[in-house]
């Protein structure tokens, strides 16, 4: 394990984020001092980080189980807070991360990303080490599996975007992001209608244009190109979001971040002492499967995470902890499988008007 | 399913890949006719659907169990026989397919892929439509997942490229790869030595210089980078091979393919009805996922099937019937889980002089 450890702070080192750390007990800011201890960046923390405590308590109230924590820091900055529950009562599989990190990528990633370098723009006028440009990154994410198959999957992530580029004629260099999305195995429109209904109504408080646009966004984003499936029924999915006061897209992710347990829970605690059949629980298995297959080809938060250094065990957190591929499978005609698949294929464009 | 045909369809046009058409049975030969028939693209698709023949039934009469036989051939030329065997007695989940495809990739991808660009050459004289380079492809791939912790999982996979490129000053068109490598739950090191000096030996007949490149190449390239570790402990692969007379080459890979029975049936025989524990069950459930990250985050094959439209049940044959991912898993100081890790972290130069 020594030389394991070596291996991973080198491959660190070049990726640009420091080993981390593990410590005792998660500190009370995992923002460097001084500057960083006003503005978004600390209210960005603090908003997650009630969030993790908040709903955390949900889930352990739930399942009866508690939360395992782990915490590290990084010598220049940042760190992590994960709490994951394994074979609780309800849930096989839970984990809600909260993250802050302090990295720098290279000039062209950026470049790329922003699209400056076609355009002529983008000269930098000052630069970190090696041309490399620093970000800020902030976020909650969560996956939550649940032991029985009629209990669905559910993900969220919020997170806070900075970079501290001073290109002349660049983008703004701040953002939100996240979303909402629930992976059921079984399908039970009056569930979905509650999971979509309790997003619907925290978007509108804000601006009644986001549901339509992030619930499609969410279509888009969770699907398995190869199989002309998505990974579940979707939900919310938005990012690059700096087109208003920041403060206002604070107060937007606050309550989404909040919608969570109101727009989950009540689904898991209906489902989980559901009776089912062996078969029921290789379908759940194999739709399992699939979750992984999105998360290690498309999901970007997942794969940035791999490749540029972060903590392994955090990323992969997000897995099932069982998954199936059996050869050929498919749910015979009229079923209950074909009928949660068809969904995935062909997601209802109003999930109201079923 | 109607629906998800359509959207298959739809995808595998745009990606210059025609829609299979499943069939009855294998045809005699998967080839277009007439040009294709004499010279290396008949040659090898002989040589690959021999070997999957004979390793098919040296399989079969390990397991007692038969292969279920899948065929599809596609408007345009190419197609494939899918050989699966799911839960039999002593494999949980075994697949050998051989597949000829006549594709076209975009021709930025080509130069890309070439350095042509770069060079300023490359200029085209003639072009498929839409400026696409046509290709061809055979191979035969195959992974073998015994049931029991102790038998280890083999993959192989021997292939021939060419492309039609007119391109002025381009580099030669055609090219062979392959490897055949294995990856146990529990080290044994006079398994690894039987496997890694039965290749050796086939590699020895042919230039003494392959087995030691190619066994470094194969450490090298089945490497789950965010986790510092190799998928197993390896064998041989090569690539872009094309240093030498074409008929050598073909000789290579059939002697290679031929290898793959001696080098790994013994050690199914030997271990398929060691005793096992639980814990022994779970740690194989957890390489098995290690397994599956390889296969979805890095390897070209797969990565390559999946964005080019190809048969997606054939494509993910590879992964495992099951796998399992825990939180922070570390086997225990001087456990045999840790023999095995250190080995996959640290692969032994010579597998001989242990």
């Amino acid at each position: 394990t020594v030389s394991a450890a070596a291996a991973a702070e080198s491959k660190a080192e070049e990726k640009g984020i420091e080993k981390e750390e593990m410590i005792e007990a998660a500190p009370s800011s995992l923002l460097r001092e001084e500057a960083d201890a006003t503005g978004m960046r600390a209210s960005f923390e603090k908003m997650i980080r009630e969030a993790q405590d908040s709903i955390c308590a949900a889930i352990e109230e739930i399942d009866g189980t508690k939360f395992h924590e782990d915490a590290w820091t990084r010598p220049g900055g940042g760190g992590g807070i994960s709490r994951v529950m394994q074979n609780g009562n309800v849930f096989e599989k839970a984990g809600i991360n909260v993250s802050v990190v302090y990295g720098t990528m290279p000039q062209e990633a950026y470049r790329a990303a922003t699209g400056t370098a076609e355009k002529g723009e983008g000269k930098s006028t000052e630069q970190g080490k090696a041309g490399r440009i620093p970000f800020f990154a902030a976020g909650i994410s969560s996956v939550m599996h649940p032991k029985n198959p009629k209990a669905p999957t559910v993900h969220f992530n919020y997170r806070y975007f900075e970079t501290d580029s001073q290109m002349e004629g660049g983008p703004r260099g701040w953002w939100f992001g996240g979303g909402t999305d629930l992976t059921p195995s079984y399908l039970f429109t009056e569930d979905a209608q509650h999971f979509h209904g309790t997003l619907k109504d925290t978007c509108d408080k804000h601006d009644e244009a986001f549901y339509p646009r992030f619930k499609t966004w969410c279509d888009e984003y969770f699907y398995n190109q190869h199989r002309g499936e998505r990974r579940g029924i979707g939900g919310v999915f938005f990012d690059d979001m700096n087109d208003r006061d920041p403060e206002e897209l604070l107060a937007f992710a606050t309550d989404m971040a909040n919608s969570v347990v109101p727009a989950y829970c009540p689904l898991v605690v209906k489902h989980k002492d559901d009776e089912f059949t062996e078969t029921e629980k290789e379908w759940q298995q194999i739709r399992r499967g699939r979750y992984v297959e999105f998360n290690l080809v498309y999901d970007r938060g997942t794969t940035f995470g791999l490749k540029t250094g972060g903590r392994i065990e955090s990323i992969l957190m997000s897995l099932p902890l069982t998954a199936r591929w059996e050869y050929d499978q498919v749910p015979e005609e009229g079923s209950e499988e074909e009928k949660l698949l068809e969904a995935c294929r062909n997601p209802p464009d109003d999930w109201f008007a079923l």
